[in-house]
């Protein structure tokens, strides 16, 4: 099994380096942090003195390297995987694509990538708060262009399972758009709604129960994860602000004229019965033949329709659909 | 202790039911829905065949009469009250306020009325989802117009806390607006989010996780029960609409003018933090002097600063107001 080098040793960061070691790879890690650098060495990791060390010995044994820093440090570190370990295999876990994507195809024309990013938690932070099973069974994204090489992205999936994930293979724009709406949307919604509650005063907060407190919870995410992940995806956030700029202008309009919001009410009950279906209902087995001529194709096409890999058995990756898109 | 009169057996009524006998009084009730009565029945509770014939009794046992149907049926409860009953006090657990006023004002000019407002959980619905602990430490609202006669408002308060609530003072007009905010306007956004996520397609709901689910939570509401309460408070809820709106059109024309969300991201943290400090902070206690000239404006001004009132003694009103309100 190949080597993984990570560097960034935070939630996300140190959690890879927790379960692909569990998954009995070699794995070191280096982080700017020297909090989380001391609390990697005191659970037992090597951890390298400099990024460009912990670089040079990913070069050294052709290890796969994790870039796992916030977006505004990505452009750095790729300059020095240009000097150090230009023909690693290279993946990253921030939480926009297509941005690391361009900044891959300017300062790494040649490198061996695939993006990536598991859709675990946000709320906390930081090596403590990571975990060997943090990605159990969670979504992880592995990005698929029209030129990524299959053997790249097979590895980074292998990666992957290997920690506990399930792989959705996408494009980097659909996959920004796709978190733009389930991600980046909800917590500025939680935020407007936030701000408007507090505004009505003590009263308010009173007598808000469950509602508001589900509708606002995301609001108490440390900011500056909020803004990386809204500010990195700014074109397909507008989109999906636009998106529920146009329904909520629907809803004022409905109630102020008709003083009806069945149509806003309905559509809810609909779209929140298809995430329950889409979460709860059966899933039927499927596979991809990696071996075939439109094998990038047909990963994207399973991954627009809800699939998800969750195992490699040689040239064939083997996945789930969920029932009602399987037909 | 007065004998309790509930027309209407459903989640919020039956639970009203228990709750009353559970404290110790008489009751009995009256329902259209054969299905409460039957199972209200069955769990030993005294249901007259029809609401006349409840009513009756009331007006011979001198009854608070407790209105708990749906907005749309009060008006034609309203005139058999003022038919069977017209001397007994009123109240209703109706989840808007002003319409319910306005229509004991012109149907029942001389009753002795304040209405209810009980925030307990809306999912299910039925006899059968209530119990006689769903009021536990709950707000229940009871509001305190100008007019009010605050023999009738402390009877009614009286009830509130023998179902295990804590009682919030206020008037029709601002309960409404804060319940526009807090309950209304997160079941609107709720909506839109969940349509605007399935509208996205399986690939955005394969990537939904916490943020998403949170935030359409509420999305799953039986529409009628939404459309009940958000339709009833048209007017107030077309303000928080614009508020929301305005809000989000600040935050659209921030990231695409700047690239920035900070001020909306930073408003949700604040928003966060005033709920959570609201509902976990400290709290100081303090009285209401029932007997003194300007009772009603000062439990409205409680109300107002966030305070509950606990309990009655003689004539103090013991309360509990938020520490940083108490200053």
């Amino acid at each position: 099994m190949r080597p993984v080098c990570v560097i960034g040793l935070g939630l996300i960061g140190g959690s890879v380096l927790r379960a692909a070691r569990a998954a009995g790879r070699s794995v070191w890690g280096a982080t700017a942090s020297e909090q989380d650098a001391e609390a990697a060495v005191a659970d037992g990791f090597a951890v390298a003195d400099t990024v460009d060390d912990a670089l040079v010995r990913a070069a050294g044994e052709d290890a796969i390297v994790v870039l796992a820093v916030p977006l505004p440090a990505t452009e750095t570190v790729l300059y020095k995987i240009a000097e150090r370990a230009p023909h690693c295999l290279l993946t990253d876990v921030v939480s926009v694509k297509a941005p690391v994507l361009a900044l891959v195809r300017r300062i790494l024309p040649h490198v061996h990538y695939a993006g990536g990013h598991p859709m675990a938690g946000v709320a906390a932070s930081g090596w403590i708060a990571g975990s060997a099973t943090l990605f159990e069974r969670a979504a992880w994204v592995v990005t698929a262009e029209p030129d990524t090489e299959l053997g790249t992205w097979r590895e980074v999936a292998r990666l992957a399972l290997d920690c506990g994930a399930q792989v959705v293979p996408t494009t980097a724009a659909e996959h920004d758009a796709a978190v733009a709406v389930v991600s980046h949307l909800p917590h500025v919604l939680a935020a407007v709604l936030a701000a408007t509650g507090a505004e009505a005063g003590p009263l308010a907060l009173s007598l808000a129960a469950g509602s508001f407190g589900d509708g606002t919870r995301v609001a108490g995410t440390r900011a500056e994860l909020v803004l990386a992940m809204c500010e990195g995806n700014r074109e397909q956030l507008l989109g999906a602000l636009d998106d529920a700029l146009g329904k909520l202008g629907v809803a004022r309009g409905a109630l102020a004229s008709t003083g009806s919001l069945r149509a806003t009410v309905r559509g809810g009950n609909l779209g929140r019965a298809e995430l329950v279906r889409h979460k709860r209902g059966q899933r039927v087995r499927t596979k991809v033949d990696l071996a075939g001529p439109r094998a990038l194709e047909e990963l994207c096409l399973l991954g627009r329709r809800g699939g998800r890999i969750i195992g490699l058995d040689g040239d064939l990756a083997l996945a789930e659909l969920p029932e009602d898109d399987a037909r």
